[in-house]
């Protein structure tokens, strides 16, 4: 991940700001705010606002006029209760914001999740970076036998070596056809001052598919973690899960006591069938 | 409106707080933070939380790395320019969570807007409290001849008198017969040691539509204006009404920019049919 | 359950339609198009339209240019595969459509799925039917000590005449009441010629939770079975419950295959938290 | 487009069905159900399922208990209504499915919209078609200069040429070594039997955002007139536009009512500011 000097000054000015609220606060949130997380080899995370902390979901559960309760220990409970009990109307009374870049094949997967407010570049509008996924080597998985949407070994030698020399060879290649069509260079500047460029909402069209793209992502913590609980999963696809596991972390510094009852309740737990149960039952009753 | 002292107290302690934070603040929002601001003759709203600001429709929309921008002109000038345009997506980035206590008819008109989040009090859970609607005289409007679902003149005389008179006995009868059926009073006490009481989710059926109830709603900016462009029309009913000005205001002092160009091209703006505009065409041309 | 002779002709009218169509239709759900199934002591539920079956799902996960497959057994496989492991969105690809008769307090629990198309019977618009709720006596159960939002026993002898008897008379005398303010009755006919009547949407507030409203409520599979996963489990209350009864008996003709995976993933399973996962294991290991 | 001898059959066997219906048809939409419609150079848009017609947002809107009404031209006077108001609800009660194949750089447009059900092509589990978009000379245009997401005269001559060469070229490059990466052609024969493929979901990063996706895509009318307002708009991206004006035809065939009010109200129509409205009426008052 590179950023620019003046992307770092934006950065650095918001993270300066001291501003006075009686709005709750998560202090270890706040001490990630606004900070550039990489991810994958361009790509990054930034968590840019949220809203409540574990104290507003006992809040809203209740109807309270006040706080959610005093007790740490309460709240604690009640907050597992809920998580059980798989009452989530609570969890909805909390929201956070990311600014996330990410490859385009990744962001049609993330975008599948609905129930989120989204702001992307718009590549109608500007010209995109000049940035494309390559995976590491040891992430070059070959496709799995057994599961027709997995990943089995990985590639090695000569092969891993081709593979990546496509990848970076053609992302290369329409990039560069991509600056032709548009007649302008990814840093604005014309290539041929008596030319017009291709319009850029038709250029885009012979990027691929790991280029980077970028966006303001937001949701409730709910929605949070039905997405984590897929995407966080060992089944999701390896470079998702690369996000997802820095989001868990930004979960855990948000609402720890709710992060605690997420990974024994739903990250850690299981379903067992009407069929399954039955069976449990007859192996305990041995 | 009437507060117990502990209710009052939870409020001012939630005034108290002085929290740092690096997250963008609404400081006019910030002053009435909290606290119950009346609505007909027992309700309420408070607003509990909030997140982003004007800069944050910005910063979205652009897709920046820091705030909006620096120039509030600039700033105002895209505002109107997403809201002249119907461009939805980036109001969607900021978000305010009310606490809200209104009667029952009403809050079954409110949850039709169903892109919000919502906690109500639980009248399973606990006994609701002995408050109910009564309009005040000049708001008890009779039938309108012309449109079905609106108001005409306000009753006069003895017939308003009556309908107060009939509205307030009904309240007060069926809710004394809850408290009845309960074996227990509102404020907690049991009635007959000796009885049973029948089981809340099935006594509070007895109760009337003006009723007092309370919730937790959260919502995004967005829907909150498709919310108040509904709701603050003058073809809503005088009831909702008195809510959605309030939070018309809470509008104002959050996000200021954006409620003048809400003013502007919603509420205050029309729409032509093609038919219509046809017809306007003609009469410049004259 | 009492329908109008006109009601009953509107019905019989529509289940006389013999239309050809070439969109795959559900035989068994056929045989119960528009018919009023009763529902509690004045409700109803009625399947009024739908939209694929069991074989859409197949179709729509495969994305084929056909239908799902040509092996009954084969889409069976899937549908369980898509069941058991969460796969959502194939689901919502079949969608029902119901006209339901309910009292208030239950569609205001109903009203909290919202993800669901509703148009409810309007009383600013119109008079509510002279109908309320009156549970039977063996369903007039004392609040549980145990769950703070459960029924314990049911109420016995004088004391349930006596709420019996409370419940009526206060049904129908704020109904009463509603008439006298509206100055009209059920049927339409004016009370007094020489008065007005209070607006209608003012008069409904004089009603009681147990008056009977009607909706139209439209859904997709997916969300009808999160609906019938909460409604129709035993936790539920128990007037919600038969509704969703009859509902799951709807799912059944509808999509028979669907109904099976449902019962036996969803309701008839359960959920183990990570540290259940390891107390079971070491059981088993014994 | 072009279509296999298999998926030809498929779709015949399917266009072949004459089921019997209690359910209303929609006669017109019938007649195309199914078919295949081409939209750009590889793409087609098919209806594949529909529920309700014109009637059943009468019907709704009443909450009745048979169809809407019996005569056309009270129906017809509702809609308008209906539309003229902004009454959402009751247009949300017809549902509609589409089978859609377009190039990925559309699809990523199209799922900004959210309020869907989508299923799509899986490229973790299958093999992308080798098909891509390449516009029509006459429609590969300059960038504008006066819009910046807009476009503006089309290329000529030389240039033009050098653009569709340099597209044509990059995909179907890019897609030959999808293939041998894949170590699988696209007709899913093996390529080099002693070599293992890379992932499927790695593999497809590779590829060009013009290359064909496809979904099931499911909406009801409400949301697909706002799908339908913004994407058959002359300020849509011409790609888009293909498909939103065949399915706008759809439309037409489907709920004609419905389909006159919308051209009427919403495509036709326009709005007015605030200020706006006090210009016209001293224009209209001079």
């Amino acid at each position: 991940m590179k950023l620019t000097k003046e992307q770092i000054k934006d950065i650095k000015e918001q993270q300066s700001q001291r501003n006075l609220t009686k709005r709750v606060t998560a202090p270890e949130l706040e001490k990630v705010l606004y900070e550039a997380i990489p991810a994958l080899d361009h790509g990054f995370i930034r968590v840019i606002d949220y809203m409540g902390d574990d104290s507003s979901i006992v809040q809203s559960a209740r109807v309270s006029y006040g706080k959610g309760t005093k007790k740490v220990s309460t709240d604690s409970g009640l907050i597992k209760y809920l998580m059980r009990h798989w009452h989530s109307t609570p969890f909805e009374m909390c929201e956070i914001k990311y600014h996330v870049k990410l490859p385009i094949f990744i962001a049609r997967q993330w975008i599948r999740h609905r129930t989120a407010n989204v702001n992307e570049y718009s590549a109608r509008y500007s010209i995109l970076d000049k940035e494309f996924y390559l995976p590491d080597p040891q992430n070059l998985a070959a496709q799995s036998i057994a599961n027709r949407q997995g990943r089995g070994d990985v590639l090695e030698g000569k092969q891993a070596i081709e593979v990546l020399q496509l990848l970076k060879n053609d992302a290369e290649r329409t990039y560069d056809n991509y600056e032709t069509m548009l007649n302008q260079r990814f840093d604005g500047s014309t290539i041929d001052e008596n030319k017009k460029g291709l319009a850029r909402e038709l250029a885009r069209m012979n990027l691929t598919l790991n280029t980077y793209t970028q966006w303001y992502w937001k949701t409730d913590l709910l929605n949070l973690m039905n997405f984590l609980r897929l995407r966080a999963d060992h089944h999701a696809q390896f470079e998702i899960r690369i996000y997802a596991d820095i989001m868990l972390d930004t979960l855990k510094r948000w609402v720890p006591i709710t992060y605690d009852a997420f990974m024994d309740y739903r990250v850690g737990g299981t379903e067992v069938s009407a069929k399954g149960k039955i069976i449990i039952q007859k192996i305990i009753e041995r």
